[in-house]
This record gives C-alpha cells, structure tokens and sequence, in this order.
C-alpha cells in the first residue's frame, strides 16, 4: 500500500517522523507536509498565493516534501501535482496534543484527512492527547496496526477515522474504545500588550474547560486511558432542525 | 438587538457593506471584520501570532473594527475585547460568492458563524451565490428579515444557518427552502509556472463539478432560484458507522 504522510505541526516535527520511520517498514511512504508550523488553521487551503515545493532530506537521505500552505494544501498538491499514483490511504500526525471535542473543527491534522476522504481516498488522523511527552513510539505502532486494518476493510465513502492516543505508558493503556465526538469550551480570553513602537496588540491564550463529555465521548475515552477512534463525516447538515425550520416557514417577506 | 456582523471577504467589502446598511437600520451593529481578504480559510484561529485591531472609518463616519486575522478571530476578539456586552446574534457576510455542499468546510464566512454558535450565539451565515453579479441589496432584504425571524424564535444551543441567496432578479425568487448540505467536487488541478527567478511554483484552479445535489439540497436549492437555508452543527461523528467500527473490534495488537 502506498500511503501519503502529512501533518500540521510542520515536516520537521518528530511526531510526524516517528510515525514515517514505522509505517515505512511495512508500506510505501511519501512525506508531504507544511514547511511550518500550521496548527488551529482549520480546513483552510491556499488561493491566493501560489505554492512551492521543497525537497527535504534528513541524513542526506529524500525524506519527503514541504510545502509553504496548509494540511489541506499538502494534500492536494501531493495527488494532483508530486505523486504519479494516487495513494491508497492519506495518514495525518502524529498531532503533538489532542483533537478532541469541538477542537476537531480548528484542527490541521483532522482536517488533511477530511482532504483526504474529499478525494476519495481513505484517511486516518493521529494524535498523541499530550502537549509534553514527546514519545510517539506507542502511538506510531497503532497507526501502523490500524493502517494495515483498514486497507483490508476499507472505509465508506465520506468517512475518515480521528485517533487520540492516550499519553500513557504502552502498558497502561486499556484499549480501543470507538467513541463520538464530545464538546469541548475553551475559557479563553486575550493577553492585550503594546509593542515597543506604542501600539496595542492582542494575544489569544486560554484554557480547556471540558463542556459535554459523555461516556461514550472521545474526550472521556481518552481521559480513561483509552484509544479513541472517532469516525467522522463532513456533512453538518443538523436534521434534527429541519423539520422545525420547515415549520417555521420562513417567506420572502 | 444588538448584532456583530462580519465577514470573510475583507472590511472593504461591498456585500458587508450593503448588509450594514440594510440591518443598520433596524438594529444596533457592530462591525469586526478581516482586513484583508480571507477566502478558503476554513474555521481557522491565529495563536502564533499577536492580532492588531484598527478602527476604519467611511465617510468621516466610524464604520467599524479591522482585524489581520482570520473570520474566526474576529469574532472571538470582538466579542472577548472590543464589545462591552455580548452581542445577541453574530450575522457573517455577505460573501460574494456561493458556500454550498463541500464548500461549507472551507468557508471562512460559515467558520465566523461557526464560532459565534461555539460561544453560545444564535449566528447566521449568508452569501450570494454568484461570483458576478454584484447587487446584494436583495440578499440584504432577506438577511433583515431572517435575523428578525431568528430574534423571536432563537436557535437550539449548537445550530447555525448557512443561507444561500440565488443571484437572479427579486421577482423571479422563488421562495425559501429548508435544505440539507449537498456534496460538491471540484476538478482541480495546478497551474505549474516558473518565477523570475527561476524557481517553480503552483497555482491552484479548479471548475466546480457538482457530484451529489439531491432534490432537497442546498445547491439544487439555488440552482432552481429558491434561497437556501441549511442549518449546521458541529458535531461530525459518522453515527451510522460508529456500530460497523464497533463491530470490527479493533484491538492494541
């Protein structure tokens, strides 16, 4: 199986690394990923600006492509303009911190796989639930285990899976739980400052306050020292709400 | 009721404009918008870099707050730095141009509403379906009386619409219809060129190329000059895939 290799943390991050030196011992790998840094920015891709492509080795060694646009980005160029073939599977990460909850919406990592599934190709996106460890060994091993799963089962179309590897010892974690996505709030707010030439500038900074976490939720699974597997899909259509909407019938006037 | 209204097309916009003017009239507005233009950017956030906030006037008179970031950060920073009091309704647009099926993920006019319902606001998102014509007083007829619609009735916690207004002569509208996303495919591809300095670059471009447009979908919708108005959520759990996954008993080895 061929698989393209993205992220969002940039094509020097060791999440995406580790994740390339074990999937490469069992699959073809092409790495094409941000030249920076892109996390919180979302399903965004690149219009007004062109792109370029770099060559990136590591040891004198073709390690992979960076590109100067987003995960969304990488994605498209890869299929449409590096690869001769398209791949068999888009895998995204290993994500430095959690995709949980309503993260899910800001993430880079979910969504170069949700680019991905939009080309009709089956893809998976990794997180490592942590902003300090920084082993990806366990994580990197389930990727590879799920990828070999789902390249004898497939995906439907439309539906990519969002991983969130707890950041525990291998040892202490207690399975795979399929789960839903939570709700996550965050009490945020802006550090307000003034730059040495005199004018005012704002920093976002906030903290996760966990909103809904039910059970059966990606946010609790994790918290629980489970692996959580959240298939997601990018109709947001609320169809619970239609019908009332309807109802309310709306006219021109 | 007070609202803050936004956009993604840039403060300088002309259907942000027309729909100040419109729902000025009616209601107290505040206007927090990018500066810059901020298509395809999807439901992204800036956390690596400060946000600078400008006041803009028009005509001697204040017109409104300028931001160099995303839609999503506009209404973040509005509501958490520059509005004293938290406005009743965020109203996003309106865009040149249609947000219809897939498109809805990348939308930056959607993502501003988006986040409006994150932090607990009923939040509405309109566009123009046209990339030509240029005359956005209908829509902005039909944004008035929605919102006014929408301030008796208020929106279930977590709901959204996503409105598209056909771009065809008032009379020949033909009602509004409650509809579900439709799935959109663009053929696209990379314009490759070379730079004065000899370095290659790539362009994306793309003809949209319908794929899925049921009966009751939003892109039908406004292909058969109805207005469409869809109601999201944010939650993208795939529930009729979650038993399937279950079932595949996906382990640790």
């Amino acid at each position: 199986m061929h698989i393209l290799l993205t992220n969002d943390d940039g094509i020097n991050a060791e999440g995406l690394y580790e994740l390339y030196r074990r999937l490469h011992k069992k699959f073809k790998v092409t790495v094409c990923a941000p030249e920076a840094e892109q996390s919180a920015i979302g399903h965004a891709i690149t219009l007004n600006k062109p792109l370029r492509v770099k060559e990136i080795y590591k040891s004198k060694k073709f390690y992979g492509y960076a590109v100067d646009g987003t995960p969304a980005d990488c994605v498209k160029i890869a299929i449409r303009c590096i690869l001769k073939e398209k791949p068999q599977m888009v895998i995204s990460g290993i994500n430095h911190g959690p995709n949980l909850g309503s993260d899910v919406m800001y993430s880079g990592t979910v969504s170069a796989a949700t680019e991905g599934t939009i080309l009709g190709i089956p893809s998976l996106a990794f997180s490592l639930a942590t902003y300090e460890n920084h082993d990806f060994r366990f994580a990197a091993e389930f990727a590879c285990l799920l990828a070999a799963k789902i390249e004898k089962t497939g995906l439907p179309d439309g539906v990519l899976l969002n991983v969130n590897v707890p950041s525990v010892a291998a040892d202490r974690v207690r399975g795979v739980m399929i789960t839903k996505q939570g709700r996550s709030f965050y009490k945020e707010s802006f550090v307000k400052r003034v730059d040495p030439r005199g004018r005012k500038y704002y920093w976002l900074t906030g903290k996760v306050k966990w909103l809904r976490k039910p059970k059966d939720s990606d946010i609790k699974a994790v918290e629980e020292h489970y692996i959580s597997v959240t298939p997601l899909q990018f109709d947001l259509t609320d169809y619970r709400y239609v019908d009332i909407l309807k109802n309310m019938k709306i006219g021109l006037r």
